[in-house]
C-alpha cells in the first residue's frame, strides 16, 4: 500500500499495516517525517480510565468520556467515531506507550494546553467547568508525552523510531498530487513528483492519505472557512496545504465540515485572568471565562465576529501569555467603557451585573466557577483587546475527508471509495466543530491505526 | 447541450443557449418543469436603478448595490459574481420582462418576503436598517413578479412559456444520478433513468446542473450543515436532494460553503412586532428587531443557539404570523423573567436598559430605527417561543458546486472542469451565507443564463 505523509496519522497507519503483514511505502514530501505533529504540542486526548488517569486519583469512564465528548464536538458531532474511541481509548493509550512514547503518571493543575513541566496530565478542554460539568462527570484526558513543554517532538520521534523498526519503505521529497483510478473506480496508485522525475507507483491494497488538514492553504481557506482567515496565527507546517483532501476531492470523496476549525485566544494563562469578564462589542458578557481557550476563541469568532475584550481590574491584572495588548485604563466602569468606545450604560451595567452576583460567589449566566468569581471593584480597571485583527487567535482546520469508523473514505451519497483511506487533519474527525486540545493527535494516532489495519485487509 | 433541470436556473440556461444556436436537452425529474422556484415567493433580487425603483421614487446605484451585497453576503463573499451581477443587474431585469414576466411599478411598504398585494418592489433584506443602512445608501431591491402573494408560479409560468417557444426539447421524468467523464478528464454526456431504462446521453457542448440545493436530503444536512437539521420547515422541494451537488462532486469538482444556509424566522408580520426585543437565553439583546428575518433568523440559530424569546408589551401586544406561541405572560419583569426561567435579574437589567434609551429614541446597542423604538412598559408582558425546537424556522441550504462567474464548475484547485456548468442552488452563488430575499433566484436567473451562454460556445 501507499501511505501518503508520515505525520502522527502516517506513521500509525505505517505500523499497523506493517503489523499485519502488508507491504507499505510511505511518501513524505518534506525531508523527514514528522509534519505538524512533530511541531505540536504533543497532547493526546485519551480517557475511559487510562494508568495516568487513575495513577493521578481520576475516575473516568468510556461513558463519560463519550457524553463530554458528544456535547462538546459539535454541532454534528460524528457518533460512530466518538463511540468506538471511547471504548478504545484505554487500549490505544497502552499501544502509545508500547511504541515508546512516555507518560508520567503526574497531574498539572493549570489546564489549557500542554503543561510547561513534563507531567503527563492535564485538562485539555472545557470537561471541569461549565456546562459540560453538568453533562459528564469531569476528568482531565489531555496526556502529554514526559518532554517540558511542547512534547509532539519527542512523540514523533517514538513514532517514527517505531516506524523505523518496520520492514516499511520510506520516501522522503516526494510530493503526491494525484489519485490513479481504474476503470471499475478503485484507487490503484498515485502520481508522485521526487527527484525531478514523475512515478506512478502502483498501490496493491489501497492508499492512505494521512497528510494534514489545509490552514497553509489561503484559497481553500477563504473558499471554505473564510472566517479563520481573520486568526493571525496558523497552527500548522506548510505541508497543510490541502493537498490529501483535495486528491480525494478528486476522485469523488466528500469533504464535509470544511467550515469547521480550533480557533484558540489564549487570554490566559495566567490563570487568575479568567477572573476577568469577557465582553462583546455591546458589553455584554458571552462565556464563562473558565472554559477551554479553544472554546471561547471559537464563541469570540463564530458568535461575536472577533470583537471582544478581557476586562479586568488592578487586584487580578497581570500580561496574558498569548500577548494582548492593553485596549483602555479606567478608573471606572464609566471611564473604561468611553475609552473602548462602547455604548454608553453597557459596560457599566454588566459589571454591576456581574460584580452583584460575583460577590455571592454566584454567576446566574454563564456559570463560571466560584474560584474565578470575584467582584471587579480596585480601580484602575484596564481592558485587553481580544479583537481579532489585534490580537493572537491560533487556528487550525478541522474539516475534512468523509471517512468511517474503519478510515475508509465515503462519497457524499456514503458509498466507499474503494481503496482510499484517510486520517488525521485530512478528515473530519472526532469533533465536527468544538474543540479540546489533544483530540487530533488522538484522530491521527487511532483512526491511522484503523486506516492500516483496513488497507491491509483490502 | 444537456441541462439538468428545469427550474428557474434550468430555464434561464435553456433559453440563453437557444439563442446562442445550441441544441439543447433538458431533463426534469418531475412531471414538468417549474421546480422549487414555482413554489418560491418568486421576488428576484436586482438593482442598480432598475425602472421599477425609478418609478417608485428610489435612487440606487451599481456600487450601492455592491456594497450592500459585499456587507451582507458573507463572511467570504464571491466579490466577482456580486460585482458581475450588479453591474448587469439592470440588463438582466429588463432581460425577465422580455421573457414576458410582468412586474407592477409600485412598492409594498412592509418588508420581508413577497408582498401580498400585487406590488412590484419591497425591501427583502436589511437594506435599510442597521448596520447596513451605515454601509450603503438603503434601496428595495426585492422585485416581485404581479400576482398577489407568492409570484413564484407566474414567474416559472412565463420563463416555461418563453422556453416553449424555444427549439430545445425537454424530457420530464427523467432522472441523472451520474455523470459520463472522457479519458481527457471532460464531461461528454449523463446517464438517465426515463421509462424505466438507463440512457447515456452525450452531451456536445457540456452539461449543466441546474438542480437545486440538498435541503431535502437529510444525510447531506446532517454531514454537511448539521444546524440547519433543527428548522422545522425545509423550504424547497423533494428535487432539493443534492443530486446535482453530488454529481459535481463525483467528478472531483469542489463543493464550497456547504455549512451556509438561509434560516428565516418570521416574528413579523405584523410589523408592530419589531417593537418589541429579542432576547437570548441569557436574557439579553443580540440583534436590531427591525433586521430582515433572514438575517435574525441566522443570528438567532447560528450564534444564539436558536434560543430566543420575542418580549412584547400590551400595547404592541399581535400575534406573528409565523405563529409562534406565548411562552409566557407576567404583570413585570421580574415575573416574566420567573416565569421563562431566565437568570435571576437579567431581562430585568436588559428591559431597564432597553426602556430607558427607548424613551429617548436611542438604541446604542443596536441602532433599531426610532419608529421601532418605544419603550415595553405597558403591562401584562409577554415573550413568544422562538425557541428553534418549538418556533417556526425556514431553511434552505446556500452552498453548492463552486463556480466562477461564467458558470463553469471549478476544482477544489480552482482548475475549471471542462464541459460542466452549473447554477442555482447547485451552486454556491452571491450569497456566500448572509441572505436577502431574491438572491436565490438571482442567482438561478441570472447565473443560469451565464451558464447557457458559456455552454453554448464550449
Amino acid at each position: 500500500m501507499v501511505i501518503v505523509g508520515l505525520g502522527c496519522a502516517g506513521a500509525a497507519a505505517t505500523l499497523e499495516a506493517s503489523r499485519a503483514g502488508a507491504e507499505v511505502l510511505v511518501l513524505e514530501r518534506a525531508g523527514g517525517g514528522g509534519g505538524t505533529s512533530a511541531v505540536s504540542g504533543g497532547l493526546i486526548y485519551c480517557g475511559g480510565g487510562t494508568p495516568v488517569q487513575e495513577k493521578c486519583g481520576f475516575a473516568d469512564s468510556p461513558e463519560e468520556m463519550f457524553k463530554y465528548l458528544m456535547a462538546s464536538c459539535g454541532p454534528g458531532p460524528d457518533e460512530g467515531k466518538i463511540r468506538l474511541y471511547c471504548e478504545r481509548s484505554v487500549e490505544h493509550f497502552l499501544w502509545l506507550v508500547e511504541q515508546g512514547v512516555p507518560f508520567k503518571e503526574s497531574f498539572y493543575p493549570n489546564g489549557g494546553s500542554e503543561p510547561p513541566t513534563d507531567d503527563g496530565l492535564v485538562y485539555s478542554g472545557t470537561e471541569n467547568a461549565y456546562p459540560f460539568n453538568e453533562v459528564a462527570r469531569p476528568a482531565p484526558r489531555g496526556h502529554c508525552p514526559q518532554a517540558e513543554g511542547a512534547a509532539g517532538g519527542l512523540l514523533m520521534q517514538r513514532l517514527l523510531g517505531a516506524v523505523e523498526r518496520t520492514e516499511a519503505t520510506l520516501r522522503i521529497g516526494a510530493r503526491c498530487s494525484t489519485l490513479v483510478i481504474d476503470s471499475e473506480g478503485r484507487i490503484v496508485g498515485v502520481v508522485a513528483l521526487a527527484d525531478r522525475a514523475e512515478w506512478y507507483l502502483r498501490a496493491r491494497r489501497g492508499v492512505i492519505l494521512a497528510s494534514g488538514g489545509f490552514i497553509y492553504n489561503k484559497e481553500m481557506v477563504a473558499h471554505y472557512a473564510p472566517l479563520l482567515q481573520k486568526c493571525s496565527y496558523r497552527v500548522g507546517t506548510e505541508g497543510d496545504d490541502g493537498s490529501g483532501i483535495q486528491m480525494g476531492i478528486g476522485v469523488g470523496a466528500a469533504a464535509i465540515r470544511m467550515d469547521a476549525g480550533d480557533i484558540s485566544l489564549p487570554y490566559y494563562p495566567p490563570h487568575q485572568l479568567m477572573k476577568g469578564i469577557l465582553v462583546n462589542r455591546y458589553g455584554q458578557r458571552f462565556i464563562n471565562e473558565d472554559a477551554y481557550y479553544g472554546r471561547v476563541g471559537e464563541h469570540a469568532l463564530l458568535r461575536q465576529e472577533g470583537q471582544v475584550y478581557l476586562i479586568v481590574d488592578d487586584e487580578i491584572f497581570a500580561r496574558p501569555k498569548g500577548a494582548m495588548e492593553l485596549a483602555a485604563v479606567g478608573e471606572t466602569p464609566a471611564e473604561l467603557e468611553t475609552e473602548l468606545g462602547l455604548p454608553e450604560g453597557a459596560l457599566q451595567s454588566t459589571l454591576a451585573f456581574y460584580n452583584d452576583h460575583a460577590a455571592r460567589g454566584q454567576d446566574p449566566l454563564f456559570h463560571k466557577s466560584r474560584e474565578s468569581l470575584s467582584p471587579l471593584l480596585h480601580a484602575p480597571l484596564g481592558a485587553f483587546d481580544c479583537r481579532v485583527e489585534n490580537a493572537l487567535y491560533a487556528a487550525f482546520t478541522l474539516g475534512g475527508l468523509h471517512t468511517d469508523t474503519a478510515g475508509r473514505v465515503l462519497t457524499p451519497a456514503g458509498e466507499v471509495v474503494p481503496g482510499l483511506y484517510a486520517a488525521g487533519r485530512t478528515t473530519s474527525g472526532l469533533s465536527a466543530q468544538g474543540y479540546s486540545s489533544g483530540l487530533s493527535l488522538a484522530d491521527a494516532s487511532f483512526f491511522g491505526r484503523q486506516a492500516g489495519k483496513s488497507a491491509a485487509l483490502d
